[in-house]
């Protein structure tokens, strides 16, 4: 019930507290998936800090002065969801669920899907991966956040979601916050939580890469994992719950091994 | 639009990586919070670990051992639920949500309720405060977890909640978690994040007490935060979302000052 994320798509993120992994979604965010992989490969994010950290919300990071007009960096446009891939690999989870028509997974992924309009989106779980903007939808260029709090799902459909952390989450949730009354803006440089490197999984020397096993779900196993989560006949629910499940509230973090 | 939280029903709890302060519910679970507070009291959390802590789930504190037949602490009725309170202020969120006919808040707590049954229970949102327990309802004694990840819902009217934190949740976000592997079970004592000291407000000298201001969930401006985020009309939103509000996607932390 598992498979290998590949290298080519798997960013290593190290930071003071650990190393995270992170998987990148090209199916879903082709374009941002390029030039981030192209700005890993670069080094651009190497010594950049976490500027804006909200807790229970976002992890903000990049230079904090790309959402502005002097980047060399070219603007991206929205990716914010796709025509639904006839031959994609769809397992339900919910519907409705409170935000979407559907939910489900695909390829390890928690999303949402709209059939009467034919689109699918990745939805805002803990863990997920997304690029910063300012107010136009095509305004993303560098700058990312990492989700750390209650999923916020209010901005499904409006951001370019182009990954998600399949380990070293706790090292994510180590990250300095700002204070609420900032914003969660950090201008003490000091203060503010630092990407010591980043690189992709091809760029790791090989006998130092790990090997990271995700759940595939699209195996009958992990069908059972969702039915056990929504049919809780444990004789420890004194009240049984709903019978319904939050896509955001499934485990589907990865195994990081040598 | 806020007020300031007791001191006897605040409790100062101090982690290696910041003042962490819990606001307890005796309106929803009294039995609980009267022999907690005792706890604290005595020092009885003092230097004891986060022996069971889960990333995006749980991180569960105490002596580990007290679930066992051994505690000359009293075991805990449950108290899952009320019946609903007819001089309660309750500030509606959500109506059906995904897990409950209604959610809203009640004196700063997030919380469901079903008219059908009159009864009403505190949600588990990032930050709730609960009592771990065995299989059966009446099995709670001293071992309490937090909740640090995705809401997981399921456990409502499940548990003893009597508490949220209200300030410092990033310093519970720093407590070390345990393998997926084991359960999150850290056996390995050096490797747990330990419960420096725990005191009651009132325990500590009033030069160093705190003023916690927490956000009065009945006055109208708070009515005002739940419109404005349950309709988004910023031009951010390019795909407005739905009409919908997760009452545990609600910033209700605290703001503790000297």
């Amino acid at each position: 019930m598992w498979r290998e994320a590949e290298p080519e798509r798997l960013v290593y993120m190290e930071l003071q507290d650990g190393l995270v992994l992170i998987e990148l979604n090209p199916m879903f965010a082709p374009r941002t998936v390029k030039q981030f992989t192209a700005l890993v490969e670069d080094g651009f994010y190497d010594g950049l800090p976490f500027y804006r950290v909200i807790e229970g919300f976002v992890a903000q990071g990049g230079d904090g002065s790309d959402l502005g007009e002097f980047s060399e960096v070219p603007l991206l446009d929205a990716e914010f969801e796709i025509d639904w891939p006839a031959d994609a690999s769809w397992t339900a989870v919910q519907s409705p669920d409170m935000f979407a028509p559907q939910t489900g997974f695909i390829d390890g992924f928690a999303a949402a899907r709209d059939p009467a309009g034919g689109k699918a989106w990745l939805t805002h779980c803990p863990g997920v991966v997304a690029m910063a903007r300012n107010e136009g939808p095509d305004t993303s260029r560098t700058d990312f956040y990492i989700v750390i709090g209650q999923a916020p799902r209010y901005l499904d459909r409006n951001m370019n979601v182009f990954g998600r952390v399949i380990h070293g989450m706790d090292a994510v949730q180590s990250i300095n916050r700002g204070r609420p009354a900032d914003d969660g803006i950090i201008r003490d440089e000091a203060a503010s939580s630092r990407i010591k490197r980043m690189r992709m999984g091809n760029q790791v020397a090989e006998t130092e890469r790990l090997t990271a096993l995700v759940p595939d779900t699209s195996h009958a196993s992990f069908q059972e994992v969702l039915d056990q989560r929504r049919d809780r006949r444990q004789p420890f629910f004194h009240n049984k719950p709903p019978r319904v499940l939050d896509v955001c509230q499934v485990p589907v973090g990865g195994r990081a091994t040598r």
